[in-house]
């Protein structure tokens, strides 16, 4: 395979930017400077060459209720290509039961279709001594350092803080990273039955059923467990001041916490759900559900401030005909929403090009401090010589439209229709392969490999030499009772 | 009987400081003012003649493993009557599956030997039809519109989110207040397992496997369910700056919550946990433990700022003998402490002397803040016409040195042992009756009588009707689903 | 006189609500009870005999560029008392170098039309010896306990934080209370410059260069030097988050801080500033400005949670001629809006009937809360025996639209025109006086007297209590310097 | 010059950790890989080999009453390589009146004696025209992009906020940072008065003058005043709870707001200045004075969770002779303590050794963050082909107890004396020259050279985008005054 070098572009990376070239051989970075020749060139004139998305949080072929979310890791990460994003991660979801070795076959198979790249977070649907004993496995041979938890989904993934509290402390010894969808079962199950009961059936009911002080309820106490487990913490879709209030009073008294807002919430609100057609408002049913203005800003200021750290989308794509399946009665509505293309635009547009966010700050949260997070840095999200060749060529002045009638997405809508973005790719390349060539898909089915990731890293290790230090130790005493017994 | 009259004192509320006589007949304060005559009088010269103290939390003769705390019904309100208080409010405790109405007969039978005036918190301590059709009969025939709900002691009172959620619903429903123990139950349990692994089973164990941060946690999440159910909520106990937080974070958002702490919170700290003496230590167990200085700045701010709005003691007293049940095990030890004879010297001299607080708010969070939030005001907690003479005439030059030697309480030790206090009762009234009379205790067991309280206070009202006006109504559709279906 | 009888009401104070008659004699309470008779009787029935409102915040015949504000003491105190309004304190505002006593007079000499009792803050509008010497006439003999500053006015009323510290140190020794208004005057100053060169000159420009930040962070300020000097401190015209915000703060630390929302603020917006009619967006030209729905939430949560204590006015009305100076120049539009008659019912209607306030709330914060800050409690705002009959018969049944039309005021517009309201005065009565008679108004020029209000109180002597408790002091040392010298 | 390879180390970096050797030539790093050869080795056997510290905060020979700070840019610049600086940056200070560029001459001249790179803060400590103009000169032409402002030395250094606005609004043109020094001068100067007024005039007095909230008013005024000039903001020595918090209410509202503690504030405590021995106090006089162990725990979240930056050391060094200039007068103790030898080895021991820190996290603060704020990366703060070769060998088993005996400064004492370390250098590079050889100083005076910084980060222009996106715009009228005018 010859050499590919990227040629007369600007580099963008989470630190810095300046102009040079990337060279790429066998789908790696060999060199980066000015006038590299020697390679089929790319031309990068105008352009930001920036480290390729990462999406720390998607559901591609998720099981659901009998049929399957409609983009696959085919058509999802194809999606994620034409968008920038060069590496996806799913979650691999265990029956009640059912062993995380047998379910991890299930995602090694489902997996093998991807355009790109790709890494699995495991979930911890049930507790019990195989649990117990698999996690172990899925660390040091699957190449997996994070474990999903679900604290909403009663009767079906969730599970109780005693579950929690074990499964951490367990992420604690193996070195893992435990990961939170936070919001009360409890009381979302009960609103909805509430709901129900009073007649509001409607998509909107779903906003209803699970406000913000729910989910910032769960945040707040997936932090408490973490932080008595003595292990980081990562907590997805972030959506809600609440949450990030959680978060943030955790992080200002030193707890290791991480936030992940999803581009929907950033950019859409509310109000979506109080659309007058049915279809609309069902499109949107995702949970966390959007939230308001107010709830936007603070995620925008989370990221300017640091105190969250990454953009995911937790695309997990329902066609119409699916979201149907909830007409009158919302809590049968499918949960998810597409993201995986629109992305890194939507986040450019936005974020960049209002002021909110450096391009730097771009990257770092569309990609460097994904991989830095789940340990896949600097192979992954970064423009290093040595890393893989995973990179957006972005131009800052291609323009379109948003609309589900141009998506790579196998579904018939998109939540961001009729968004005009400014700052699409122009290539974008996979392990050096260039998959998207100035508007032209080139995806090769089955091209992406898996990503391993290792456990303990320094956070961990940090953070446990810490707990060590202040651990309780028992008072010496001089007889028990001492007092003239 | 002749009236009395208290003379030359100077009457000192939540609101008012001034000098007058006050006249009392037939257990009711009848006139107040200058000069006035005909009755047997009582010297107030020197002194603040303040409405009684209101202990909103104390469990006297409480069944604990087949014996019961120490003080009674009739030692522990002497103990109050000793130190100024006049009212205690005790918790009703149904055993698992047992009848509300059976329980409160057997809290009647003990109260019969009450020395002063006393009321019943319902504590729901399992969910089932009974119980909701029950609470309707407490609230409206039982003179009760208080519940309790234990979030801690796993697998005796604890009740999950699930019944938490429903019983706040109930109390909505009914005008009641609901009350919390708030405590992650789930992670006390797990903690203590863990410490008692580890060798940690002496009572420094007990404070390890109680962080503050497990009481935050569970605060947080009670104030969400009744934001959810609508109700306002009451957390006693609040013994950290993580539960103060939570407590202040949903006031500053206009959620009707209150918080209690403890004399002991304010005054003794962590450090007694650390004492070579098992038996000091031991003694010292109760939930929540103490803390460290900055928690009890943390509830002294509280005090002032009106974010925590009363003083209790939580007096559960047991024996040293009782204590030793917990040798080699803490969680064996008794949870419990005295304080009902302590708690208004120890905070006059601890916070009005101090400067801390002003004389009235000293009467506002001993006696009339309680009295209003529990809807007992103003029959108790005022110095009004027409209210009951509860009223302590408080010398603020007379001082005395703790000391279990000198107590009422029936057990043999006083956490608050060596605490030298300044400003003592000269004569305490009850209804009318002087009970503490210059330093002699003239108590009478059976003249307490129970003091019903009514639901729908005004809070519950406004809260009700804020939350009817942001209730979540349903969107109108023109076809569901409307989009070409 | 004889006696006058209040009927069938229903009394709301601060503490309660109950049924009773109250009867009046010589301008003051006599009696409270059921089936009082004896005197002319005003019927109550269906209504709500309430301790009439007292604004704290009022400029009546305000000096202004040469000219007054259009309400003084007579049209002023008569809107007042039409809305149920019957105390209103005004400011004394010296001029740079006039002696305070020599100020005094002439507000002596504007509030003999009074027709309803008033007290004064004196204003602190520059600093020397005799300012210092004066503060302790003002005090001891004027009857005056109360000092305001101005933090913006650069060039004018402003004072530096010098003067601030020096004026809050003699406030402490004097047993006063400081006033602030809290805006950073050099950054005002600098920003009117600033968008006046830019072009902005309508009055939403007034708005842009008094943005809550700027109020924000002189409230912190003023709060830093208030306890640097050891004297509490009330913050007037609390307008948005971030003074609420330091406020709160504040208060969490135990700092003993006072915040005054505006009816205007709880109620209107900023929207009013972008009105297209130049005339409409100049006669909402205040300091500080309306600000957004956010601020609006945090001030009804502040005085649901009591970190805001009171509701004023900032009455300063200036006709729509006077608004005019300051076409072309935003910075020449007089400063102020009505609102002395609207207060109450407005409050009212957006405070209790939407359940954000319960009727005693209603009371504590337009009038008990108010005296006993101020120090006239309970010879105002109080319905108990001996107090003031300054009472407002609210019939919570009779509506009205706002419009300038109907109203007492002297100007010709109404920043509330149009705002609906329920929740009237049947009667309203000025230390006995009928001054309103079920929509008749029979004011009486000159019935209204001088409150004189005493220093020291309880929180002042708590506080000074307090800080010489933690006051510095010097280390012992062996030798200056001790190390081998 | 043969180049030198550091042979056998670990890199760390503020993201990496992994094995490689590192080679030099000409100052610069050439090349990072396993097995380089071909030069002169250093052993890093078992080292970390880290980007060198970079100190943002020192004044060498600083002009002080006649005399000069004890340490010069000799001496002070061999301090700080004998514990792993290799870069520092100073502030230069016209005296009032004076041209910036005529008092940067003097800097210019006094650091020709530099050991390592220097570079240069300027202060405003005037304000006028000629100011304005040479602000742009400075930025254009000298390469400073960077301007101290003090808030306090009330009639030396300190501008008030008047001219704080001005000059943030004029480094928002030039495109450069402000910095402040931030307590409140006035405050300040009065306590000042009144504590040696009371006889207060020990150095303790001087902890007293300067509380934690005097700090915190001033910090939130600084960044209130950056955010109407739409600037970015550098708050220098953050020692204190209140204004961590100022910084991170501004950065939770998405302020451009940084932090800078010192190790002094970081590692030692009030309870110096209660020491007995007059020296051992006044040795430890600097502003701001040391704090309590909960503002140190406060610091070190900050740093843990990003709210907090970078960690500097202030260093100003003056003999325990030029110290007792202040017996009898503490305001005439000359402020400041020495650092740059240890701040290095104390953060490591305190910091990472401890778990509170990861390593990268350590690199992050003393060098990475610090060149990438100032503008200096990756030139400065990075192990990068083609980074200047400022680097420091870390051998974590290297120990010592920290004495005045065996340190570079050229004072008699050290505020670390008696403080055991691990974590030292084994080598230290500048720019290439090894002038810490395994214990021996081969420091060569004149070697180091000004670093140039540009200004426009980033940071700077995002901000500038986003500030004009929401800048005040005109209400367009049809007519001024429109209303029938
Ligand atoms: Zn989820
Ligand atoms: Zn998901
Ligand atoms: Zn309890
Ligand atoms: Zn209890
Ligand atoms: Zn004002
Ligand atoms: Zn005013
Ligand atoms: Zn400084
Ligand atoms: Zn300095």
């Amino acid at each position: 395979m010859p050499a590919t070098i990227i040629k007369n572009g600007t580099v963008v990376t989470a630190d810095l930017t300046y102009k040079a070239d990337v060279k790429i051989e066998n789908g790696v970075i060999t060199e980066i400077g000015p006038n590299l020749s020697g390679g089929d060139e790319l031309d990068a004139t105008g352009c930001y060459v920036m480290p390729g998305g990462i999406d720390p949080h998607v559901h591609l072929e998720m099981p659901f209720m009998g049929t399957y979310s409609a983009d696959d890791f085919e058509s999802g990460t194809r999606a994620g290509l034409a968008g920038g994003t060069t590496t996806v991660v799913d979650f691999c979801l265990p029956d009640p039961g059912q062993s995380l070795l047998d379910a991890l076959k299930r995602w090694d198979n489902k997996s093998t279709r991807a355009n790109c790249d790709y890494s699995f977070h495991m979930a911890i649907t049930w507790w019990g001594e195989q649990v117990f004993n698999e996690m172990e496995t899925v660390v040091r041979e699957k190449g997996i350092n994070t474990f999903k938890h679900f604290m909403a989904y009663k009767g079906a993934l969730m599970v109780n803080d005693d579950e929690l509290f074990a499964s951490f402390q367990r992420c604690a010894e193996l070195g893992a990273l435990p990961l939170v969808h936070a919001e009360n079962g409890d009381v979302v199950a009960s609103m909805q039955a509430k709901l129900l009961a009073e007649g509001n059936n409607g998509p909107e009911g779903h906003a209803y059923s699970r406000p913000a002080e729910v989910e910032g309820e769960a945040t707040n106490r997936a932090i408490m467990i973490a932080d008595m487990a003595g292990v980081p913490l990562y907590v997805v879709h972030t959506s809600c001041e609440q949450a990030h209030e959680a978060i943030r009073r955790a992080r200002q008294a030193g707890k290791r916490v991480y936030g992940e807002p999803l581009i929907q919430h950033l950019t859409l609100d509310e109000s979506e759900y109080f659309h007058k057609d049915w279809d609309h408002a069902a499109r949107r049913v995702m949970s966390p559900p959007f939230r308001n203005k107010q709830h936007q800003d603070s995620l925008w200021a989370g990221l300017q401030s640091g105190s969250l750290q990454v953009v995911a989308t937790d695309h997990c794509a329902f066609t119409t005909e699916q979201k149907r399946y909830g007409v009158g009665d919302f809590t049968k509505i499918p949960n998810g929403t597409g993201g995986l293309e629109d992305r890194l635009p939507m986040l450019w547009t936005y974020g960049v090009s209002t002021g909110r966010l450096t391009p730097n700050e771009f990257v770092a949260v569309t990609s460097t401090n994904i991989a830095k997070i789940l340990n896949m840095y600097p192979k992954k999200g970064a423009i290093l010589v040595g890393a893989d060749a995973d990179i957006v060529v972005l131009d800052p002045e291609k323009e379109k439209t948003i609309s589900a009638k141009t998506q790579q997405s196998a579904i018939d809508y998109n939540v961001f229709e009729g968004k005009h973005v400014k700052g699409l790719p122009r290539f974008t390349l996979s392990r050096g392969k260039v998959v998207v060539h100035d508007g032209e898909i080139r995806t090769e089915e089955g091209h992406g490999k898996f990503v391993a990731r290792e456990p303990f890293q320094a956070v961990n290790k940090a953070l446990s030499t810490w707990k060590e230090l202040v651990a309780p130790r028992p008072v010496e005493r001089t007889g028990i009772p001492a007092s003239g017994v």
